[in-house]
């Protein structure tokens, strides 16, 4: 997607042939830098300090980090070794850890000479299948908006989402977005309202970033307006992303998005979840089975953004003493899902819903 | 209510027996300051700063202002002057029309000689009513309360709140939180859920300072998270305040009310609003007939706290160029809520609840 009007991704390979370039995220909205990564090391950090953020992208970063590491020495001992390393920067990231698992698996069989080759190849490789995957999503979703705009005689589609499911969090296209930046590029007048998404913000610093970047017309709003907006008629379709989906088609997402399906069952808008097959938890029943991370109390006690004098501060919201419960994620049953966009369909939020797309995965469905 | 320890109300006559004290309101929850006022002028300022806010505070608070007028000029055409004066400070306040168009009929009846010790009456008689009303809403509730606590063996009850129908909004005890104070006095284990209620925070700011300062159990947390709770069987009762009540019992009330309403209606825990006499529009029939104020973005855009040296400032929480859309109310339908609790009772929400407490108002009912 268009960044400072040109067409960018989340992640690169320099020109040098060798280097990686990322899109700093923990500078956004507020500052746009694209850093050079030369080293391991700088990979590491990039995934720890959250510089690259997003499933997908977590896991291109470790595939490109693990080719930094066997440029200077691609032995044995060094790719068990940048495994190790940067599967430790975040120890809870299923993608990270699977993304690492399939570069080792990948690379053992080559001779150290044609390692970095061959982790360059898997790691271009990678964010070409997540630019795809993503791409598909989108040209499903795109189906949906078309069939929505033929019925608003040129008025633009109205559409709502939560949270940061988009580019930034992908290589490209993002997931809920796909669809959205395919209506727009093929001049299908829309408008997203975008939610902050309290506590960490993610609409108001990436969504809302995003789309200003891409030229999509938006309005942010408070996560308290949606339901307004949706009882007003103002909501053609709401479209989010998702941490987990169980094999009953059961949702996990950014806390918040169960009031948003409530709303939108409440006043007949089709609730959409975006997603990839690798989003798909076979193995788990159903929400309830899914522990909900809590995380710590600072992230609802305090805001952050810029002060006027253009640095970046955070501010106590609160009387000193205050204290704060910070679920990360709530789950929205299936039955409120009107139903799930994925690279190979749209079908309903069911366990025959998602079979019907994925049947290769009749067994392993919990 | 306490404040620093000390039984407190939000107005006060001062001991020299004419000026009159007030708690900031802008400088919570970081600072607690008590003004006193001596003119006319002082207490136009405070309303139009909203150093004193909240539809009954707001009008004992115009009261005294006439007080403080009469005291130097208790002439007719200063009365008249004082009225007009202090209304148009905050020209769309029913409640501040409402005390003004009393103190008015109320002192042109009495000779110039009397008239200040008059408004002093009036001023004083109307935050005693606003005591009482409130906290007979608070005994009514308490019941409630009582209720589940007889079913929870010793465990807290989880009130769920949004926004601020407390105490600082009232002279005392305050609207949805009446309950609630007077079960944590009565010695019933209670622990609050208080939203924090974006764009303003007014839960945050207001609602967890109130009940840090009485000492009574709560948790902030953002706007989204209360469904999540309600889910978790973590919430046994959600009391909420209300702008306005219309005939037929839809509640018009802080944005985001409409989701935790439908959270509560999803997961079968006990919605109720609490409000005053005062709030029913029996003019209105339904909440749709209700406009709804927008107001200006920079409350979404940006957010106001303490910096780590002290002081106050806000900070931008999107990237410059973004726009915003920001509703001020939504409309929560009476087929979502539990019931209302007044100073007269607990009814049904709807006309023939509202009628069977107020049956003097049949004619009136739209």
């Amino acid at each position: 997607m268009k960044l400072d009007g040109v067409p960018s991704r989340t992640i690169w390979l320099e020109s040098d042939g060798w280097s990686v370039g990322i899109v700093d995220q923990t500078r956004l909205p507020h500052e746009v830098t694209q850093p050079t990564l030369r080293t391991i090391e700088d990979a590491a950090r990039a995934i720890k300090t959250m510089q690259v953020r997003g499933a997908p992208l977590i896991g291109v970063m470790a595939a490109y980090g693990v080719a930094l590491a066997m440029r200077t020495d691609a032995s044995d001992a060094n790719l068990e070794r940048a495994v190790t390393f940067l599967g430790a920067q975040r120890p809870t990231a299923v993608n990270l850890r699977w993304a690492l698992d399939d570069l080792r698996t990948t690379l053992a069989p080559f001779a150290p000479s044609v390692r970095a080759a061959a982790a360059y190849a898997r790691a271009a490789e990678l964010a070409e299948e997540d630019i795809e995957t993503c791409r598909q999503i989108g040209v499903n979703g795109l189906a949906l908006i078309k069939e929505i705009a033929a019925k608003k005689g040129g008025r633009p589609v109205n559409v709502l989402t939560h949270c940061n499911a988009g580019w930034l969090a992908c290589v490209d296209w993002g997931t809920a977005t796909s669809p959205i930046y395919h209506a727009h590029d093929a001049g299908i007048p829309i408008h997203v309202w975008v939610d902050e998404t309290r506590p960490r913000n993610q609409g108001a610093a990436l969504t809302a970033f995003e789309l200003l970047q891409h030229g999509v017309p938006h309005s942010l709003i408070v996560d308290n307006a949606g339901g307004h907006f949706m009882q007003q008629g103002e909501v053609d379709l709401v479209i989010v992303g998702t941490d987990r989906v169980t094999a009953n088609g059961d949702v996990a997402n950014k806390i918040g998005t169960y009031l948003k399906a409530l709303a939108a069952r409440d006043t007949g808008v089709p609730f959409y979840v975006a997603l990839p097959f690798s989003t798909i938890d076979w193995c788990t029943k159903k929400g309830s089975d899914i522990p909900i991370e809590e995380r710590g109390e600072d992230e609802v006690l305090r805001v952050q953004g810029r002060l006027s004098d253009g640095s970046v501060a955070s501010v106590l919201i609160s009387a000193e003493g205050t204290h704060a419960r910070n679920p990360a994620f709530d789950v929205t049953p299936a039955r409120l899902v009107t139903g799930f966009i994925t690279e190979r369909g749209i079908c309903a939020a069911s366990r025959e819903g998602l079979l019907s797309l994925y049947p290769e995965k009749t067994s392993a469905a919990a």
